[in-house]
């Protein structure tokens, strides 16, 4: 088991420095790395950690390279060459078959290189592809489909109907195609309106655990390539998420809203509803955007915590803003007065 | 299978203009319905697609019907008539009986026209009521009760003890009669204070993906006929929620709030404790209510975002207010000085 | 069953006044306590109840005594006497055994005097110590140790390599270990960052319904003894909680971040991440903690709504800041101009 430095310098785009043929068989930080590890230095703050590192070799970019007293891999990107090893060396095999206390109905599809774990349910007419891990717990909803080497990792749920894309990672507890929230009122009691669209989701889609996704109302919740959820983020139904677009945890989209593609959205945010995102835009944590934003850039109405006593001072004088600017015409009249009789 | 246009006007109180005998069997938007199925125009913004549509009727209000070139079904609310037209022509057909992989205690009690789906629990002295649905993976707790014809679709857990009235729908991975957060401090350690009471929920309830009620510390937890929850909500112990309520996504309500009846509670809206909230209240995205509402209206701390630089500085002349102030302040010294002197 | 007064006394540290002998066997409201049942005054305002309680005693503070009618077990911290005498006489009897529904890795290690539930997956080389209960519908991941005498209630997952410590309690839905939100930039596309580190949590810690709890990037997150985290809580990877931390519902914690001993952090509080939160520090519900805090005390950005057109006209007020500054500095002019002239 292991990749040769050699192998790994192909597989991550490298040039390496130092003996091609050492293996490799995991990765640590430059201060905990042993012989057989690989490193990497992202930072300047870490580079103290260089020259004493134990590591066989390390990932850096080519002006930390001559500071390096092992075997380096020299790349652009630090960051991305190490994401590249670390998942070259620490991907698990993967199984494959079904687990005997699994449930599959008998009109689902399951590819035979598929791996099925315990105690899950794939229900009528579902369809697992190529090479698709469903992990411990996890319900696929009848008629829905898992594209190839897409991995379902626990108690996963994906209600029927949903589509998921290749290479998608799923982490426990995510719920898909789960009802929008649709309501329409009969003086004052509230009438469900049935949620006949589909969850529709691209490849290489990354879900947190504890996410929720809604199916659409009549037309789909779609989710494009390359999107990643964090844990315990909320899309509403009819949503439209870009290409490549990252959100980070506890942020809720509500219903209908479009948000472009590379759009890097913090923590805690929330968008209202039926609003377009343009493309490229960045929204700092737990801002709320309520009109649609049309030019890329930085978006933010986040408020720091300060010591309470400041805080509500500073909440009290917002509130006495009227009487500040009413004091302030009193004086401007005043000196129009004043110059007017001069 | 599907209705007749004249059952559907019936069951939806519609006036049904054109063949009443007509067959529907699926619901469609405007642009995209085809023949044997019905849409519906709720908005005049979609006006422009009634001329061309292929269904084979549509639902509208008195105002649009003349421009109707197919059969109508003539409501005063559209969304209503729509919302109960949908409901009936695409409602499953309810299964019955017991998934061989589900385990059900021997001192549970399931009617016989119940369905309990895969790898679902019902633990002791449970009681599973005509007509209910439990879907594949929920657990149902001790001495718990699942009213009439209600649904939980998956992954659902109902704890100990826990009340659910008639119709209720429960959505995957919602959690039901958790322990609240109760604690005792012993000189900074804290002390957990068991969680007696229960949760109660009336009929037609709906509860969102991994949306969390707690049960009550020693009195219940309590959620009234017809509230509507939307996904990740949480609400904490001794909460009580009054019919008809709306609650959008990410809501979180702490311990022993009362809210009222037919309030509407934006997404990320947090509600504080030990508070009361009066009926007819509704709350915009992203609030913080935490003091009392006790006259029905609006209310809002929503802050929009805005480009990161015009934030900044928004934020930046908040603190200066203060000096602001004080020069305001010595101006006004000075204009009074002025007086008193001429 | 029951526990006669004498022995809860000795229980909880309290001075008995009454029948010592007198067996109690529940707890129970002052209002609403029934003979052999226990209740207590936390409050002065239920004082007004404990003249006409119905309760076999009441465990209350030395002040209150003299106006108790009935036994007394008298404490100077009767929440916490509460606390302790409510546990001791509503803790259920621990079940050992394994389910014959549960599955159990052949390499899997689980101790005689633990319970595996009904539905539950027990993975390769986990370890289930002495007196463990492992709740219906659980999922313990490959290579995790679950602690003594901690209790997983139903539907928990235990993402592999994660170690929970002793008397842990963790409610539905809960996720400990999933993968942080790890990734590299490739020119706009995302590649994942390989999440090795493990989940590492004390002895003592609750851990609420729904909440996430994400493994370390490379080093662990640690959860210290005594943390009690409530509901839909996240906690990304590489986060450091405190010994004898609260934290609310809701509350999102970004990665690295490091969070002091005896903080109290309000419900859906943002955190961002690589900051650090020094002991003792409380913040108040909904406030953004974005810069590190170094001081013990409160902390708040947390901003009250108001009904919507009062708070429009603030916001609006906000926005002309920059106005009334100006407005401000050419009156300052005017009068140094003025004072100049004469």
């Amino acid at each position: 088991m292991g990749f040769t430095l050699g192998e790994i310098a192909q597989h991550i785009g490298a040039e390496a420095r130092g003996d091609a043929d050492c293996v490799i068989h995991g990765v640590a930080p430059l201060d905990r790395a042993q012989a057989g590890e690989l490193s990497y230095l992202t930072s300047e703050r870490y580079r103290r950690y260089l020259s004493g590192t134990h590591a066989s070799a390390v990932i850096l970019a080519p002006q930390h390279a001559p500071h390096c007293t092992v075997a380096a891999l020299v790349v652009d990107n630090p960051e991305l060459g190490y994401a590249r090893a670390a998942t070259l060396l620490t991907t698990p095999p993967v199984q494959r078959g079904i687990h005997p206390t699994a449930w599959i109905s008998a009109t689902a599809q399951v590819h035979a290189s598929a791996w099925i774990g315990p105690q899950c349910v794939i229900e009528a007419g579902a369809n697992i592809a190529k090479g698709v891990s469903i992990g411990p717990g996890c319900v696929i909803g009848a008629d829905s489909s898992i594209g190839e080497d897409s991995r379902l990792l626990a108690q996963v749920t994906v209600c029927h109907d949903s589509i998921i894309g290749r290479r998608a990672l799923i982490h426990p507890g995510a719920v898909i195609g789960s009802d929008g929230f649709g309501l329409a009122s009969d003086h004052g009691v509230w009438v469900k309106i049935p949620q006949l669209g589909r969850t529709r989701i691209g490849d290489d889609v990354e879900i947190g655990a504890n996410t929720t996704i809604d199916r659409g109302a009549l037309d789909d919740t779609v989710i494009e390539d390359g999107v990643k959820l964090d844990n315990q983020v909320q899309v509403a139904h009819n949503v439209h998420i870009g290409a490549h677009t990252a959100i980070a945890g506890c942020v809720g989209i509500a219903g209908s809203a479009r948000i472009g593609r590379r759009c890097r959205i913090g923590g805690g945010v929330g968008i209202a509803g039926h609003l377009e995102i343009t493309d490229d835009v960045t929204v700092t944590g737990m801002s709320l955007v309520s009109k649609s934003i049309r030019t890329p850039g930085v978006y933010s109405s986040s408020v720091p915590a300060e010591p309470v006593a400041v805080w509500n001072k500073q909440l009290a004088r917002l509130r006495r803003l009227e009487t500040l600017s009413e004091r302030l015409k009193a004086l401007e009249q005043n000196r129009n007065n004043h110059k007017a009789s001069t």
